[in-house]
């Protein structure tokens, strides 16, 4: 039976509304006495009810294209009742460590051999629900080992990274090798510090990203250049992750390539914007103070003192 | 042989320095006539040198406890010969979803039904390397069988995260369910918008963590309190991941509680912060907004207008 003028029903969280009903009242504001209640004002009609497609209207986007599923937009799926939706596949990477002085952490080393630091950091930042690992290998140290192993690679990846091997030493032999297969280098060497020698291009049938063997210039590049070609080759749509922080120390540095210094937010200003410390220089080989810092700094490249204080371009590190 | 006073020898990137040798010049920097070299300005020494220990000496630390196995960290033990580490075990977390209202997203839903948000946005979140999730069910809707759901998953999960039924009404089984299993509450209502019935306590030997069933108010009291029960949990050291941001637009609203709206960061301002913009007011059953936004602004209690161009606090929304 419909309620009528001045009639109510008591109804439970989440519970259809009553025919004829104009308003929900909450429990805790309603006084009741006997077999009538009374609320202290006038409720507004239409209060506490939500009607069906109030939240979206038929017809509208609910998540653009290119948006990865994170909890927010599985979110908007699931109250739009998107039970399942239809994802690109995964994008297929091989990861190829060349340095016959590297040796797996914690293994025997002979004399100048040290650990391999980019096989577990890169798996570590590679581990993404949008990436297929689909193999991990070290470097075949001649040329046409590295000729046949990259080959292979390229035939089964859709983006193939290598450390190291990209210089102009005799016992480089990435880019000799890909020349063999007929690779495209689209660049090779940018001018900035760390990371130098990074390099990109086309394998066959797939996309080639060339990080130095340093660690630290690894990492560093893989934050420049890999997270943006992974963005581009998932189809990701990307979003600006660049703000600007605060020199919490003057910066004296020899001018001439644009320099990432890893950096850690410590504080904030006077107008609220973040201070950061930095190492007085880096290493590109040091990769232990990684773990403290928060994102890059960009000091541009003819600069060659900043003042504490000063403004600068800040990315933070992608999540892994 | 050691090399002598002015004789030097090639070595490639990575290997041993000769015996005799103090420094090591780049192929790049070197001119070659015959079997002498010349080098443009004469080098320091100890240049392009990696002596061992030099990035870390026997006993400092390499990585505090509590701190996460991301990349960067890997990196660091990688770099310290740790090729294993001992890590504490996961957080056991278990979901329990109510409201006999809610039906799986795309399912046939009768009149008055809604989808289920909460399932599957949690899931999402709880999707972490540090948690598992050992158990993700439906309330059963009645105080009984609440007591007997929660005795068992309380038994088997360090945390038990409940959504919903929570508030006064009669059906809203949960805390006379607790009650029932002697359970405590430690909190129950926070004056913040959404989110206001969040509450925690302990159930025997699980920590409990009740979020109400509006999805964004689900969705805001995971961000500012279970976020930081799990790191409490976990044992993670706390990283600040507050900073300042500007307003977009002007905000006129009812004071009286600390409201936390979701905000896109759109831009800069002259001072270089970051400028958010935000809907006019929010909706705690609606999640549409939220793929577009970055993170949550705090606005205070007492505020009833803040001007285009404020400084408000801000918090980014956790990596999931």
């Amino acid at each position: 039976m419909p309620l009528v003028d001045l009639q109510a029903a008591q109804i439970f969280t989440g519970a259809k509304v009553p025919e004829g009903a104009d308003v929900v009242v909450m429990q805790e504001e309603v006084k009741r006495m006997g077999k009538t209640i009374s609320v202290a004002t006038r409720p507004t009609p239409g209060l506490n009810i939500r009607r069906a497609g109030s939240e979206m209207a038929a017809g509208v986007t609910v998540l653009e294209k290119g948006r990865r599923l994170d909890a927010r937009a599985i979110a908007a799926c699931a109250a739009a009742g998107a039970g399942s939706v239809t994802v690109r596949r995964r994008l297929r990477v091989a990861l190829l460590v060349t340095g016959n002085e590297i040796r797996t952490a914690g293994a025997l080393r002979a004399e100048a051999q040290i650990w391999d630091v980019n096989t577990p950091m890169l798996t570590g930042i590679l581990t993404q629900p949008q990436i297929d690992i689909v193999a991990v290998e070290q470097g075949i140290d001649s040329r046409d080992g590295l000729f046949l192993q990259i080959a292979e690679l390229a035939a089964n990846a859709d983006l193939v990274i290598t450390t190291g091997g990209i210089s102009v030493g005799e016992e480089d032999h990435i880019k000799p090798a890909l020349s063999d297969l007929g690779g495209e280098i689209h660049f090779s060497g940018v001018a900035i510090k760390p990371g130098k020698p990074v390099s990109f291009g086309r394998i066959r049938g797939a996309w080639w990203l060339g990080l130095p063997g340093n660690p630290l210039s690894a990492f560093v590049t893989w934050q420049l250049f890999g997270t943006a070609i992974v963005v581009r080759l998932t189809g990701e749509t990307e979003r600006v992750t660049r703000r600007h922080v605060v020199t919490g120390a003057a910066i004296s540095r020899k001018p001439g390539r644009c320099e990432l210094r890893p950096a850690t937010c410590v504080g904030f200003d006077g107008q609220g914007r973040e201070v950061v410390t930095f190492d007085a220089e880096t290493h590109s080989g040091h990769v232990r103070g990684l773990p403290e810092a928060d994102g890059l700094i960009f000091l541009s490249a003819d600069c060659d003192f900043l003042p504490e204080g000063a403004l600068v371009e800040f990315q933070p590190f992608c999540r892994n």
